[in-house]
Order: C-alpha cells, then sequence, then structure tokens
C-alpha cells in the first residue's frame, strides 16, 4: 500500500456530485457558509455543512473563521496532486496538445 | 447540474483504492490484462477485469486487443479535465509554486 493512498478522504469526498459542485462554486473566491446556503437552496443548512466537512478532513477547503462568519476557500493542492500523480511533466505536455486537438475537432 | 457533471463515473471510478493502484500500474507502459493480475496476486482474475471494466466506461483506460492479448492503456484525459475544472491557468502557476515551497519545506 503507497504512501500516496493516505489520499482516500480525498477521492471519497469528490465522489459526491453535490460536494463538487461546492468546489466549484468556490473556484473563483471564498464564500460564507451563508452564501453556500443560499446557492444551494435544495439543501438545508445542516446538510451543507455536512459536505463542507468531508471536504474540510479531505483538505479540499480550508475554513478561516472571521467574526460569526465561515469563510471556505479551495484549496486546490490535492487536485494538482491528483494530476501529478498520473501525469508527469511530460506526458502533461502532450496531453495538453491532445486535448486542444480534441477540442478542435469537438 | 452542469455538464462537467456527466463525469459520475470518472469520480466513482477513482473512490475504489485498488482501482486507482491499477492505473498507478499503467502510468509507465501499458500492460496486459495476464500482467496486471500477475501484479495483483491478492486479487482473482475476475475482479481485476471488473475494476477494468469500470476503468473502461469511465474512459480512464483504453483497451486495444492484440490478438490473445488485450493491452490496457491510461488515458490521462480525464484526469487533466479534473485538474482544469478547478484550477485555471492562472492559478496552476500559483499552485506549482505553493506545492514546491511546501516540499522544501517539508
Amino acid at each position: 500500500m503507497s504512501i500516496a493512498d493516505d489520499n482516500d478522504n480525498i477521492f471519497k469526498a469528490l465522489a459526491s456530485r453535490t460536494r463538487r459542485q461546492l468546489l466549484d462554486f468556490l473556484k473563483d473566491r471564498p464564500q460564507t457558509t451563508g452564501m453556500l446556503c443560499a446557492a444551494f437552496p435544495d439543501l438545508d443548512r445542516c446538510t451543507v455543512m455536512q459536505h463542507l466537512k468531508v471536504l474540510e478532513e479531505a483538505d479540499l477547503i480550508i475554513a478561516r473563521r472571521e467574526g460569526r462568519e465561515r469563510w471556505n476557500h479551495l484549496n486546490a493542492l490535492p487536485i494538482k496532486h491528483i494530476h501529478d500523480r498520473w501525469i508527469g511533466p511530460y506526458a502533461a505536455h502532450a496531453i495538453g496538445i491532445l486535448d486542444r486537438l480534441q477540442a478542435d475537432l469537438g
């Protein structure tokens, strides 16, 4: 069992569509928990907080408290490490070309 | 629901530690199913083939038949797309610096 497999909690966290959507929402800027609840009206506050807890334990978000507000920041480092695990520096270049080619043809 | 969430099968495929280890094994070169079975002696052939099927359906491996052998190739494009979903071109640069800094300090 390799050390990299300590990342189980990261992949488990990403396996939920709702949690991926929460991360999408945090991509451009940090959001308070209240803002996230407002953006996901189908989820009650407790469910949003449970998802945020799973994401925080996986180190995919970093929370900072400011007064009564909790600001949730996307932490992209674990996502970079997923990329680097299977795509080395040389392959990254080749895959970038392939991806653009597919986009141009698609 | 965004189009990107059609990727459910990719994240489900990556949520299994064994499937991630199979992808690790394919990183450097394609392998036949027989080679993979030999590399994972704790798994029976049927289990290996089930995992390969999940990975193939998620487009994380591409299989090519040559005579009686099936060669399994890692397809890194979906992994690049995970990266690109949450890490834009500008952020990629900043995160690269942060990652090296953490590695140097660690």
